[in-house]
């Protein structure tokens, strides 16, 4: 008895210590269901080949472990700005996109300013200010219907009524938005950055699937940066490596706010190799493409399914039977999606397209459970 | 003269929207100039040998890249629970000690608390708090001579001045301290931990080449959180691994902060790895020993040296020659070592113990370098 009245003793006393905003903050998460099929990350399917593992490694051979390997990652920027055409001081590299966001907002929101976001939307924007410190202002999307078509549109005037004229502020616009899938209308996010008295940052980790980008505007909207990553069609997630894109004046300030050495030794050498596989990247690109026309038309002919448009390599479905229930099923035959806590998702679910054997199964598997009485 | 003129009005609109804090921030950026004996960042001259090398390659062979890798790290932490001796859930591992730094100060201080530090020390802290908005009350460490023996000792008086009874803060520890290269006192520090209303976090980065630890005194007092990292006598320090060591109900505050995924697959299967190789470790870890204690006799007898005493793998010595006349001297020598633009180090270099032949040249350049007239 007297263990556990002390044991409660010392959770009070370390609570006590702990930040007030971040006691009550529920950290990401990933599911870690087993399952045969992982549609619920939006990674890639294809792994890096072997060929390409080999030269990575015999690379890293040359180098010593034991030694801190380069902090601002010049020859993956050398790379980048062959792969971007942005210059090499305009661009900045850290540990996954993560690291990028949260350096974005540890220079340009941090305590007491205001971090404006769209949802629902990349979850981190929102943890990441909370951890800083920073007023988050979430705005919903709208959700459309036009000519029998569904989308999700951007609430440019109710964004607006956030913008301040005075206090530099932040604000996240996710390009194309995860977990809806497509872009937004171009005029309308030019409007708004144009609008702003603040930075912009615009998550382009899904750039590859959709081909659209902001990193060539630089010059017209200083006030943007671009964030970019090698988890998706590079398939690095395992390995994290995120770059920005942005002014040289903007970027020089990630800089100031960056962990030195976070990007590590193999994961920087990785990087450049993956730049070097143009053909390859090619070939994952067009299957993408290809697959995700695809799974379209299939999940267009399954009664019950409204299935947002994507230029991601996911898909957004909003289902007419229970959502728990068809995600426990789906996960019975072994494909494990994504689910969301926000009301607005609660009859959603997200997944990430797969090789096509992979698309084939989650296309059967759907089929079967929403025709089931 | 119109491009110029644009390119200033573009600086200061960016300049505007960044943080004022952060703006005057100067990033921590290691020197880059050439050398053949590195002695200036505390690393391990012995890199992990080539047959250790290729069993994390087999390793890493058997994983995808191309997901996302395990985001708690819990083969590392199940076998730092051997090596450490503390339980699973009161170990956390985080890209690099940075990370384990950055995530502690923002759990636990963030905007507007204080977070103390005793100085001169290991700059993150006061970076990393600087970063997140936290008061950084700065105590400075006394230079003391007793028995012919310089030392630098902990002011407690001073640094209980700076305790709030009723605001939870944050202290920082460096144990041994980094750059001065000793312990404290026990009793003393025991003496602040008991006395402090907050987490102190003690940094036992060097752990391994002075053997003293704080590890084993969680539950005597639960506010501590012990900092490790895999970048000193593991030679990890091109991948980024670190760890905390703490109560379990502190531990679950740093993983709500902590970036998802931020330690790469690769980095997890090397420390795993790196933590088998007993053998290797102990033989590096008495090889050091051995060496430091040659080099401080050596050190020693080299007029108008002052070497303080060290249990890490570097020494601080105090110059009567002028320090950067030293430095560049040295560095035309081929040995880069480390100097500090804080004024009570203006007379001092730091340097790392190298291998037998690196201790042997840098003892006859600085012998040769501080008796040339």
């Amino acid at each position: 008895m007297e263990t556990v009245k002390e044991e409660i003793t010392i959770t009070a006393q370390i609570t006590r210590f702990v930040r007030e905003d971040i006691l009550n903050l529920v950290p990401y998460m990933p599911s870690n269901e087993p399952c045969k099929i992982k549609l619920d990350a939006n990674e890639s399917p294809y792994d890096v080949p072997l060929e390409i593992k080999e030269r990575i490694w015999k690379r890293l051979m040359d180098e010593h472990f034991n030694y801190y390997y380069d902090p601002t990652c010049d020859e993956v920027r050398e790379n980048l700005s062959k792969y971007t055409g942005a210059k090499f001081d305009q661009i900045f590299v850290g540990s996954g996109g993560d690291e990028v966001i949260y350096d974005i907002i540890m220079a340009f929101a941090g305590p007491g300013r205001d971090v404006i976001i769209p949802f629902p939307t990349f979850s981190s924007y929102e943890i990441f200010s909370t951890i800083a410190g920073s007023n988050v202002i979430k705005v919903p999307l709208l959700k459309k219907q036009e000519k029998g078509k569904c989308f999700w549109d951007i609430p440019i005037d109710d964004i607006k009524k956030h913008f301040t004229k005075d206090k530099p502020q932040l604000m996240f616009l996710c390009h194309p938005n995860n977990p809806t899938g497509d872009y937004f209308d171009d005029d309308k996010l030019e409007d708004l950055i144009r609008d702003f008295n603040g930075i912009v940052a615009i998550d382009e980790a899904y750039f590859e699937f959709g081909g659209k980008t902001f990193a060539d505007s630089i010059s017209k909207y200083p006030n943007i940066i671009v964030i970019r990553t090698f988890s998706k069609i590079f398939s690095l997630a395992g390995l994290r490596v995120g770059y920005a894109i942005g002014h040289e004046d903007a970027i020089a300030q990630l800089f100031k706010v960056k962990m030195p050495y976070n990007v590590s030794l193999f994961s920087q050498i990785a990087a450049v190799e993956m730049l070097r596989q143009t053909d390859w990247l090619k070939k994952v690109q067009q299957e993408f493409i290809k697959e995700r026309e695809r799974l379209q038309n299939g999940l267009e002919k399954i009664d019950g399914v409204t299935v947002y448009p994507s230029s991601a390599n996911f898909f957004l479905c909003e289902l007419k039977k229970p959502r728990d229930m068809v995600y426990e099923e789906l996960l019975k035959k072994g494909i494990l999606t994504r689910r969301f806590g926000d009301d607005v998702l609660k009859d959603c679910l997200r997944f990430c397209i797969g090789t096509p054997e992979q698309n084939d199964l989650l296309l059967a598997s759907l089929k079967e459970i929403m025709s089931s009485k």
